[in-house]
């Protein structure tokens, strides 16, 4: 006998979006369920942006440790290392997580759910029914390229490459945007040879060159190999190494992780009862929502809108104040939300690139100031290398971008976020005093450098 | 023979200020002269804010050091940690900034400059005429407090207290503002056995009590003896050591360090052969003049608009502007001007406290969140202790005042500044995304709190 429930809504994955959707719907006095098949908390807690960072962090302070004076001594030590990323990602259990979805009254449902019709869904043998909203929040997948060899070679992916208990010898990291920047960092770090592979002709392609160029430079110190403009042409596994033959060469490693790109966890979820393509991104409007199917929702990178934890959980809030009721709509999340590469230096940017800015149309200028160039620099950061740069609407007088490289520039990041979600007009921001001194002194550089 | 010579502007006093109003003079086509008797670059160069910073930062570092884990070792040096300091203020020569001076065309006047009526200056037997405008920017010194014997016991002021080549076995701070509390700090980490000791009932009076208690919190935990509501009756000279009679008990230490207030540098500036009173704080309107005398301007401490660095640059800004013929004026000096107290955890703040907000009638309410209850803070001061409030004008919809107590949060408060400067609607800052995972999505959880 199959036992049918019902509720207000039904999320389909417990990620950050999944769950922020789950606790909104929750505390606005919705009866909710949430389904999950692996991990509450989901890929970003576990295999990606926590273990990351978790991995970047002592070799981050340790540069800062050489560069400010007045300590001696420090080094990394690996296995703290691990040990302190194994405690950020729980040892990869969620128990924690449960007396957050039961002190709200969310109905958990362990398994692989699966669309069965307009607001049906099913778990194994239960049957679920959702008075108001669906809401699809199952995320993305590591996509392997289709190189041959690869997939025989075993290749990490993001899982491994945060979660490995042991420092490979050897790493060839395949594609260099943040993902693999920032675990060619890491790794490197921790004390493995690293060959950082990237087709296009700079890592971080979609940021400001700058931002491409001083990063490598970092990684390159660091003595990760960076290989830009490389021609994959297959992978050979060879015993306990695998190799990679580029149209010029070949880099052999105990191991390669793949870090190129990701793909819609959407197969096996059902799309087809409802009318839409399974393996897909799945499409929605500003307010979140399938067109066509008022009921079904779609938040995180499943619907393509901008693959970021924050960007999810921003839309979770959304998805979850319409259905409560409120005219509310996304507007934040495309055409360049905020986003930090955790590497050393950091590149945290928001908005639009100058030339992303210029190919819009917009009479786009940028003004560009060392990031370090201040007296609050002279303790954080000192000398590291980068740009900070604001690109501006010279039309309408407001910024539409700012890119800021540097040592933990992903804490500077929210003043021009702010800026440019309000569109406040230049001449008013020279009266945003930045305190002396502190780092943030870049606002006032940057200001005067466009005349202000 | 006295020479005259002939400047369109004449600066007195080359700190923070008076350097930043000489060189946009000097960009804007302005012939300026700048009159300094003591070194180029001023009191917070020197004096203050950057050797006080360098002194704090070893130790801040090693504390984040032993917080993030993954790292082994770091101790702190104190030989280190002042030779750091000594090369942040140039062992006190200011020859770095001549090139600086020379490259605008600046004439400098080494000597101390006094008014000689209007528009008239005099510094030694150079006699300068100022086409436009003088402009004071002399700024403060150490005010003693009016307590029996302690002009006698010679304590150090902030000059010492910064510059100091050795570690005092133990020191007693008087007075537990901003400059007491970092500097107490500072030397209790170097090593120093030190009492910091306050008449109010609290430190950091004028923020918010949370913040006050919190510093207080660590600086005992760092093993300063901190002493709130203190009354002192007298000081007395021991031979080597010096005690501070308490009404109820006494403290002895090697060294006494005043920080108990400033008093404006306008004793011997000839202000009375232009009417006013000298020794006294010069008004001015919010173009930086003296009210009658359109030609005489002050910014910067003198003034007594806000006693901080950056303000002073903010006013020396707005002043050449006006002196240039721009239509600007100051209007974010006053009322909670942004301010950092650099201890651990720092206290960064800007506009009003809740009860300044509720004497000023505003509907103010307050929203506080734990400053490290968010992912970035796995990361970066992990566990250290720390409030976060917004002050929101529930009548106007708009946050009036913030302050953020934690590890490193003078890097957080340009975004409260920005919104609070632009007066951004709260409706429109829930679409200011936060990176994940950084420290700023307290923003998230602050609007949250909010209600939003």
């Amino acid at each position: 006998m199959v036992a049918t429930r019902e509720f207000d809504a039904i999320v389909l994955g417990a990620g950050p979006a999944g769950e922020v959707a789950a606790g909104r719907l929750s505390e606005g006095g919705l009866d909710v369920a949430v389904v999950e098949r692996e991990l509450i908390g989901g890929e970003c807690s576990y295999y990606a942006c926590m273990p990351s960072k978790a991995l970047l962090r002592p070799g981050e302070l340790l540069g800062e440790v050489r560069r400010v004076g007045g300590l001696v001594g420090g080094a990394i030590d690996p296995g703290a290392a691990l040990a302190r990323r194994d405690e950020v990602i729980h040892d990869l259990d969620d128990g924690s997580m449960l007396p957050w979805l039961e002190e709200r009254g969310i109905a958990l449902y362990r398994g692989a759910g699966r669309l069965a019709g307009e607001r049906r869904v099913q778990v194994g043998d239960d049957e679920l029914l959702a008075r108001r909203a669906v809401i699809v929040a199952t995320g993305t997948q590591a996509a392997l390229p289709p190189l041959e060899g690869l997939a025989e070679a075993e290749p990490w992916t993001n899982r491994e490459g945060t979660t490995a208990g042991e420092v490979p010898a050897s790493l060839i990291v395949l594609g260099g945007g943040p993902v693999g920047c920032e675990l060619a960092q890491a790794w490197r770090t921790l004390g493995a040879d690293v060959d950082l592979v990237e087709l296009a002709d700079r890592v971080l392609a979609s940021e400001e060159p700058f931002a491409s160029a001083q990063v490598a430079a970092g990684l390159r110190e660091r003595g990760v190999r960076v290989h830009t403009g490389a021609e994959p042409q297959r992978v050979e596994r060879r015993g306990e190494t695998a190799a990679l033959v580029l149209a010029d060469g070949e880099i052999e490693a105990e191991q390669i992780l793949v870090a190129a790109g990701r793909r819609p966890r959407t197969e096996h979820l059902g799309l087809e009862t409802v009318g839409l393509a399974p393996g897909g991104w799945i499409e929605v409007d500003d307010a979140l929502r399938v067109p066509g199917r008022e009921w079904l929702y779609a938040i995180g990178d499943v619907n393509h809108r901008a693959l970021l934890t924050h960007a999810g959980k921003y839309q979770a809030r959304i998805a979850a104040d319409v259905i409560l009721g409120k005219d509310v709509r996304a507007t934040a999340d495309l055409d360049g939300p905020p986003r930090v590469t955790f590497t050393d230096p950091e590149v945290a940017a928001v908005g639009l690139t100058l030339d992303a800015a210029r190919e819009r149309g917009i009479d786009a200028r940028a003004v560009d100031v060392a990031t370090s160039g201040n007296a609050g620099s002279s303790f954080y950061g000192r000398g590291a290398e980068g740009t900070s740069r604001l690109v501006i609407d010279e039309g309408r007088g407001v910024i539409v971008g700012a890119t800021f490289v540097g040592f933990q520039t992903g804490e500077l990041l929210h003043a021009a976020t702010v800026a440019i979600t309000a569109e406040v007009p230049l001449e008013r921001l020279r009266h945003a005093i930045a305190p002396f001194p502190t780092r943030n002194e870049v606002w006032l550089y940057l200001l005067e450098e466009y005349g202000l």
